[in-house]
């Protein structure tokens, strides 16, 4: 059964899911998908999969074919959804129950890679999806955070080598550090200035236009002033907006278009690297209303970070945001 | 001219090197070196490296064969050591200029990859080394914090293959995210209790005994309770110290001990992975006598880092610290 731990120094959780592997060697295996049959995501093969929890049908029959998009638990949750959240100390250090929620979301019934292969219609039928599942997921009154993340590729973390498009959907017991590092800074930054930091950035992107990627009615694509990997992007809605569910239904085609084209953008000037994508939102019973904006982050996985980055917390950039939003820009013109 | 430039909503620090990599091609390049001839560590090829800066020689010339430990600057500098610091802000920006110092310790004239190849004399020479080039850099007033740093394998970030062992000492002007975190962490836990929590930890690690590798007279090795990464383990002085380079000469023999003996099993039982090493030790100019207590840090790369971590900054390790420490502790006894 997995376990939290959490280190006494620096506050950080860490995640023992012992199941995963049994032995040393099975570290980091990587499953080679090569066509449709194989694939336990494609329409079809929906008896690979464990029951749906949900899938957007049009009166077709629960666990088989025709739908548009379809989640389940992930096999390999890293959590047991059942049974109470309980804490407990040991001498100095602290535990707590692996209590949370860990689905999959196959983004298209056809068998893509990545997402920037989907069609605009495709992706915001997704996006759409995920809104009404944060929603349903926010009554669990056990859950703290939800993260939506993406990987693809290998380097990226992913377990299948030619994947099909899919994220996962993790429901926490806490809120994660990375994300209470934003709100710390959000709320730092509020007490001094009155502002949310993140509208203050996207006013100055804007202003400068100097790292911007792409422009919409509703959101704005760039590459961070200080991102820490060459050509990681992130996009933000323009107007000031702490959950990414509160999104009203209008903006989503805005949203699948920027997201298409941006990893669109990314993968045209690195040649289809492996990538992360994640969602930062605002904690599920926490209102700030002023201080948090909710905000995609694209992490394309192309360096390897080594001992100076693990020792110090710094990262090593070789590639400056301005260029790399510039080469991003340009392949959108051609 | 590299920059540093400051993430205006977490406060970290990124560097941006461009001199790095000039195409995107170029990022993680890695260079195979198949014999001593090629190696611009090994001895009689002191011409392949910048001019040295330090080396432990018994009469022989600068920058010929004959010596037992050399420093020289890193070719691929994250600073200029030159110039002044500055910093300047840029709308609600800030960076910083990339004052600092980076140089490169060969620690053998032999062409050994991994460090538990040496032999026990040779790593206590080496460590002694470090220590007198710490104490020397301290005087510099622009340094704030030093770091050494150990790659090894390329999934360690190291540029090199069949590498020579050797290791980075980094001098920064701003104390490192990942220290601070450290020391804001032991600060709230000597205000409630008014102990060093490493003194505390070291003494729970010793009571219980399940998670300890080696035990000498002055150092103990283990995996910490939370590890982020499967077979992570440090090494603690046992006694009370802040800084690496006030440990005393007399206790270098078994430091060198306990570090070949622990990367020794950790290679070991993973079949010589790649890996990091990194000493934290306390920053120059804050006197933080009972707070701080030195260690290192040793890191195996088996285990690919995924979107979850990042977005969340929690960590999924799929080995129990209790049974890695005991997979280790027993091929320390055949």
């Amino acid at each position: 059964m997995p376990e939290y731990r959490k280190d006494p120094i620096t506050r950080r959780w860490v995640i023992f899911s012992t199941e995963r592997s049994k032995r040393p060697k099975d570290f980091g295996h990587v499953t080679e998908i090569s066509d449709e049959k194989e694939c336990p995501f494609c329409e079809g093969n929906e008896s690979m999969t464990p029951h749906e929890i949900f899938a957007l049908r049009n009166g077709s029959e629960k666990d088989g074919p025709s739908w548009k998009v379809r989640i389940v638990p992930d096999k390999f949750s890293l959590f047991e959804s059942e049974g109470d959240l309980y804490k407990s100390g040991h001498g100095l250090y602290d535990s707590m129950s692996a209590t949370g929620v860990h689905e999959l979301v196959i983004e298209t019934p056809n068998h893509m890679g990545s997402i920037e292969n989907l069609s605009y219609e495709e992706i915001e039928t997704y996006l759409m999806v995920l809104k009404n599942r944060i929603i349903e997921l926010k009554k669990d009154y056990k859950i703290q955070y939800i993260l939506v993340v993406k990987n693809y590729g290998s380097e990226a973390g992913s377990k299948f080598k030619h994947s099909h498009s899919h994220s996962h959907i993790v429901g926490l017991p806490v809120v994660p550090k990375r994300v209470k590092e934003e709100i710390d800074g959000a709320k730092e930054y509020y007490s001094f200035r009155e502002r949310c930091v993140f509208c203050d950035i996207a006013g100055q992107e804007l202003a400068e236009d100097e790292r911007i990627i792409i422009n919409n009615e509703f959101f704005l694509s760039f590459c961070s002033y200080a991102a820490r990997f060459p050509y990681e992007t992130c996009i933000y809605p323009k107007k000031h907006m702490g959950a990414f569910e509160e999104t009203p239904d209008e903006m989503f085609s805005y949203m699948a278009k920027i997201l298409k084209d941006t990893v669109g953008a990314m993968c045209k000037v690195l040649d289809s690297p492996a990538y992360n994508i994640v969602i930062h939102t605002q904690p599920v019973n926490q209102v700030m209303p002023v201080l948090y904006h909710w905000h995609i982050e694209i992490m394309p996985r192309i360096t390897k970070v080594a001992g100076f980055e693990w020792g110090s917390g710094f990262y090593i950039n070789p590639v400056l945001p301005e260029n790399a939003a510039l080469a991003m820009k340009n392949t959108l013109k051609r």
